[in-house]
Parts: structure tokens; C-alpha cells; sequence
């Protein structure tokens, strides 16, 4: 099994935690990739012709084969390197297996959606409105995290899986956001299995390896505000 | 392995597309279930606790475990049940995997995601609009097929799969939009691979076996008008 190199090209942009999903699979897989930045008001003719669709980052190509969409690049890198330095990121038991997926749903569409929205909302009123969706959605999720690991201090139980992955990509944001508006998504005191985990997870050599700088993060969340 | 049976309960309501693709999964696997007809006004004790995140059908319990979520149910089936008389929903190969994927979040993200406006929309004007949408969903997808079908007769190839199952739970409100609104989805002057599918896989033995009557879909949906 090929472990990567020049064979895999990750299109994507910097502050995206969809990009980082992307990075953060094949960074746990022991897999190295080219890093290739996109110019979102300019996109590159490679990112065009490879995502027609969506015409958007990430896009993993694979010996040349695009595969798009952040969720389906961690699967797909999780699959087609089954036998990498890193252990698999999906639970091979079907239950498990259904688990997880339905935990990543649940980040996708509850916890996500209303997050992305406190930091479109027009108005104070609808700010604090997600802002509170987002709490009761992360208070959900301590369960999930419970129920995943099984006392193991990650989703994927003593190892990082597929669910450490997609929230990982939303972890330098979480941090960005105490900076920004003091809000503090994973508090000890309300969810202390995510607040381990949010530090178990910063702190992997893996992880830290592909993730952006907090502070670059909050100058560029700064310059996007209206 | 399993063939289903008493061991098998799905908890769903008969006029919902996304208890349908759940039921199709069961059907085209050759998987014997026991249907549960849920009252959403009135939820059973056994939904409320089987899926307390989302209160939510379907719901597919096997031996007494709870599985939740349309997509993550029909991935389950399909890997639960892998000695079972049907072909794999989802292919081997993780390239293909990757694109059956790929698909499937589009018709999720996009045509589904359109298409339900048209019915909550409160305007002709916004109703219009989705519908444009829709139909600009519709024509994207003609090339899904013909990139996942390799000339096959479905998104799966020779044989149903993944995407098929997916889009199929829909091929009922699709007979019923025509009759509703003389709204013609896959129109075979404009997709004629759709158009063609749309025939095809409702004809199968497996999908009328589970498939609910267009009519009396109809007469729900003019009850269900403000």
C-alpha cells in the first residue's frame, strides 16, 4: 500500500476546518501530502476541473483522482490506506461503525449548523440565540463522547477516530472563539469529558502538526467581520 | 449471519422517504423486518427511547439495538448483513466507495435539500425558485449516474446500491409531485438517464414490495396543505 507522498495533493485553504479534517486524517494516518493553498476569490483551474460540482475545498487527488467533500476524503484516506502506519479510523464492527457515523451527523447538522450561524447572525438577539443552540448541542455531545469511547479517552476509544477527526477540525476555532468572544464552547465545569479531550486531542504530536495558529486565526476572523 | 426476522424492527411512518430508503435497504438485502407505524403526534415510549437525540424515525432496531438516521441505517444494513441474500450496497473499492459518497451528499445536500422548500415555501414566487433549484439539482445528477452507473442501469451498476437506495426513497414523491402539481422531475427530454432510472427501479420487485401507493400519498400531502 502506497504511503502517500508526492501521489497525494490536498487542495484546500488555510482556515478552514473542513480543510483540516482532511489534514488531520492523513496526518493520523502517517500519510504526507502536498499542502496546496487555494485562492478562494481565484480559484485554481486544478480545484475547477476537479470539483465541478461543488467547485470547492477540500479536494484530495489521489494519484490524480480528485475525491471531494471533507467527510468522504477522511473516509476515503481511512479506506484506501487501510494499511498505514496509523491505526484505522473507522470501528471495523458495524455497530460501532453506525455509531460513529451517527455521531458525525450529529456534528455536522446540530452542533455545526447552529455555530455557523452565531457567526452570521445579524443581530445580538439571534447571536445569543445559536450561540445557546450550540450549548445544548455540545451538552448533547458529552453524552456521544461517553457512549463512543467507552472510558478510552478519545470517539474512537483509545485511539483518535473518525469522530476525533471531524470535530478536530472545529479545535484551533473552539480556541479562536474564547479569544474572540470569551464564549468558552467546551467548559470544564459543564462538559469536562470534551474539555479533556479538547486538550488530550491539541496535544497530539499529529495533530499539532497540521493544525493552524490560534492567533492567526483570530486576526483573520477580525478582517471577515463586517 | 442473520436473515432478519423477528430480530429485526423498523420504527417509521408510511409516508416518509427517509423510512423508505431504510425499508428499501431491508427489502433489496432479502431481510425480513417487522414495520412499526409510529404516530409522530404521539410517540411511542420505544422511539423516545431508542433514539432520545433526535426523537426521530426511522429508527432500525436489531436484536434490541437502536439504530438511528436514515444514511447511517442503510450503511448498517448493508455491513451487518453481508453474507445476506442481496447484492453490497456499497462497493469494495474505496475510490467507488469515495463516489457513491459523493453522491449521496449531493442529493442530500442539494436536490433534497431544494426540493423540501418547494413544499414549505410560502410564495409562488419563492416556490418557483426552488423548484428552479431542483430541477438545476436534477440535471447535475444525470451525470452523477452516468459517472456511477459506468453504463450499468444504476447508480450501483449492474445491481442497486447505496445512491440508488438513497434516491429511491424519493421515486414515490416524485410519482406524486406530477400528479400534485404537474411538476415532471425527471423529465425524459432532459435527463433521460433519470427518467429511465425512475422507471426501472420502481418496476423492481424489491422496491414495489416496500414502496407506498402514489395516490393515497397524494391525498396525505392535500391534507397536509395549509
Amino acid at each position: 500500500m502506497a504511503r502517500g507522498g508526492a501521489e497525494l495533493k490536498l487542495l484546500g485553504t488555510w482556515a478552514s476546518p473542513f480543510v483540516l479534517r482532511a489534514q488531520l486524517a492523513l496526518s493520523f494516518k502517517g500519510l504526507s501530502f502536498e499542502n496546496v493553498e487555494e485562492d478562494l476569490r481565484n480559484k485554481s483551474d486544478l480545484l475547477l476541473t476537479s470539483n465541478p460540482v461543488h467547485k470547492a475545498v477540500p479536494v484530495l487527488l489521489h494519484g490524480g483522482r480528485p475525491v471531494c467533500e471533507s467527510l468522504v476524503i477522511v473516509q476515503y484516506v481511512d479506506e484506501a490506506f487501510s494499511g498505514a502506519a496509523g491505526p484505522p479510523l473507522l470501528p471495523a464492527d458495524p455497530y460501532e461503525h453506525a455509531v460513529a457515523r451517527f455521531w458525525v451527523a450529529f456534528i455536522e447538522d446540530k452542533l455545526l449548523a447552529a455555530w455557523q450561524k452565531v457567526f452570521t447572525a445579524k443581530t445580538d438577539e439571534e447571536k445569543a440565540e445559536w450561540m445557546k443552540q450550540t450549548l445544548a448541542a455540545v451538552d448533547v455531545l458529552e453524552g456521544g463522547l461517553k457512549e463512543c469511547s467507552k472510558g478510552g479517552s478519545f470517539f474512537g476509544g483509545d485511539h483518535v477516530g473518525y469522530v476525533d477527526i471531524v470535530l478536530g477540525g472545529a479545535v484551533p476555532w473552539v480556541h479562536a472563539t474564547e479569544v474572540l468572544s470569551g464564549a468558552r464552547l467546551f467548559d470544564a465545569g459543564k462538559v469536562p469529558l470534551l474539555a479533556a479531550w479538547l486538550e488530550r486531542f491539541g496535544a497530539l504530536k499529529e495533530a499539532k502538526a497540521v493544525m493552524p495558529d490560534v492567533q492567526r486565526l483570530v486576526e483573520h476572523a477580525k478582517m471577515k467581520q463586517p
